[in-house]
């Protein structure tokens, strides 16, 4: 099914809506979700509404949060999201880091007591388009095994850079520091087709190409898959998310994370309060004057699509530009929505009298 | 050769002296590169001295720098190095951002006009001795390609997160971004001794295991590896940390990075004033109070040495904890020296009239 990216939206408000959030919300965390169907990266789109309204109806969504700043200084904060969805909790956050980088230059907000986010790109983008370096990241339910571990330890803890540029469009840095993002996981689970080595281990921390493995114990690997081949940086990337979203905001890290799924249960024994997150916002023109930092950047993406190519046919890939194309068409074309996403949105529709896709 | 710390640094400050420092400068070099032996991280210690001195001797690095801030916000600076080394430089840097977190909770300095840094881990570290997490990136020499590209284009360009811990010692991911750090590579070479397979490629884009492929035309790989194990990932790290260094700070980035060694020349067109760094502090306490963060990094630490094993005699190892144990003993023991450097060093002294090794 194809859907226009209006007809999309309108349905996504009325699902957040009857689930009580205030139309500012619904309308928010629509945008957070559409933007990531729009940009291709259908894992973190409204594929998510089923699990958000599962969690709901366990009463581990608060769909009207209190959001909270808890202590701050100038250019530091922590906020707690009253158990909101990180969908308004995260803008909330990213607002705050950048009405201080207005007047400090910098902001840094730690976020604990939220759920998932969305994309990191969203809020990175927000300091962007102010002509400030936006960073966003956040923990995850743990999936992914430290070097030399069998145990899923960690999320998939995303972190995303975002630099405004000139002539060209914000080169943005946004990825899992896993191997491979689960969402490529659940396609090729989906397919029932064989995964690359180096992805995931099963349960005896064998290396592994069977996409179900995870079912069985198994865990995804750290970005560089071995220790050979530097599994261990990915596995501190991710110590890194993990300990500025939820060590510095008083969430819960590690394996305490709680699980995105509705079906398994939080630990008993929280560390802290929910998931959380870490953004921030630093004014390019507290460096350099911002023209002067842009056309370099325009320079920096120009050189970089001049990198001699291994094969003329795939050529180098500025981070950010195929999002960016994905939008492009997706905006005109309309919104592919796989079979399975449409299901569980009607059955959605049926549960709270709203009107079909 | 086993030498102790005190006789490295006695040794280490007379040829920096001889090549006209201060004794304050003298001493801070010495500081950085001693700890780069004595954590066992050899390619970034004393080994170096001598590359310094071809560059001292070229012209390309002012052992005499009148380092100054060209522009600043509250929590936001630029360092002009002077040409001085990021030895002397980056610690500057570090220092105005740890002054700047003390008032603001935060601070930020993109450093340009500089050159090698050391290791990076220093730097950050300079911000946990007050309570603070740090941050710590260069860029460096063109060795790197970008995924699908054959062509040198980024410096194996380190990220360094540091955290304070309770009753452990901190917390620190010190990592290149590409595969393996260049150090390693030098390690084969030297040996002889054939790579594994996604650390390098030949000046093809083909996969080799040849440690040699550098010196006729090959490329060091991003970590990842390859596109199928994420080494856009690496590209967007590595990218990510040029642009903070060197985008920000009006230095060389990219291609344009002048080269660590004095036999190849720097462009005839740069596009910025040296090398780039970008450093930053954060207070602790500006996110929760600093007992409550160390005690529950103590619990992430121990529950992440509890993590199960797949093999019982390999365990989970904290970021930060192997250098720490080599420190120790380096402490006590005093540091190796390979031949190759000794002789090296011996070669200085005799040309700067100082007592050898």
């Amino acid at each position: 099914m194809i859907i226009s990216e209006q007809s999309l939206r309108t349905f996504t408000q009325k699902i957040f809506l009857a689930m009580g959030s205030t139309m500012e919300h619904a309308m928010l965390s629509t945008d957070v979700l559409v933007l990531a169907d729009l940009r291709g990266i259908d894992s973190h789109g409204v594929a998510r509404l089923i699990g958000y309204v599962r969690l709901w109806e366990k009463g581990r969504i608060n769909t009207n949060p209190n959001i909270s700043i808890v202590h701050q200084t100038p250019t530091t904060a922590t906020v707690d999201g009253d158990a909101g969805l990180g969908l308004v909790v995260t803008p909330f956050a990213m607002k705050l880091a950048i009405e201080k980088a207005e007047t400090y230059g910098s902001g840094w907000v730690a976020v604990r007591n939220s759920n998932h986010f969305g994309i990191a790109g969203y809020h990175a983008l927000m300091a962007v388009e102010k002509d400030m370096i936006g960073f966003a990241m956040t923990n995850a339910s743990p999936l992914v095994a430290p070097t030399y571990s069998n145990e899923r330890m960690l999320g998939t803890n995303p972190m995303c850079y975002a630099f405004p540029a000139g002539k060209f469009p914000p080169l943005i840095v946004d990825m899992a520091t896993s191997a491979a993002a689960n969402g490529k996981l659940e396609i090729a689970q989906r397919l029932d087709k064989q995964v690359p080595d180096g992805w995931i281990q099963d349960a005896n921390g064998a290396n592994t190409t069977d996409p179900h493995a995870l079912k069985t114990g198994g865990s995804l690997l750290p970005l560089g898959s071995d220790r050979e081949h530097g599994s261990h940086k990915g596995f501190g990337l991710s110590a890194t998310v993990d300990i500025l979203s939820a060590v510095l905001s008083g969430a819960n890290y590690g394996p305490w994370v709680p699980p995105f799924v509705s079906f398994l249960e939080p630990s008993p024994n929280p560390v802290g309060l929910g998931i959380g997150h870490f953004v921030g916002a630093m004014r390019v023109d507290g460096f350099r004057p911002a023209d002067e930092f842009k056309s370099h950047m325009d320079n920096w993406i120009t050189r970089f699509k001049e990198a001699t190519l291994i094969d003329p046919s795939q050529k180098v890939v500025i981070p950010g530009e195929p999002e960016l194309a994905a939008q492009t068409k997706r905006k005109r074309d309309g919104i592919p929505l796989v079979d399975a996403v449409v299901n569980d949105l009607n059955n959605l529709a049926d549960k709270f009298g709203i009107e079909r896709l």
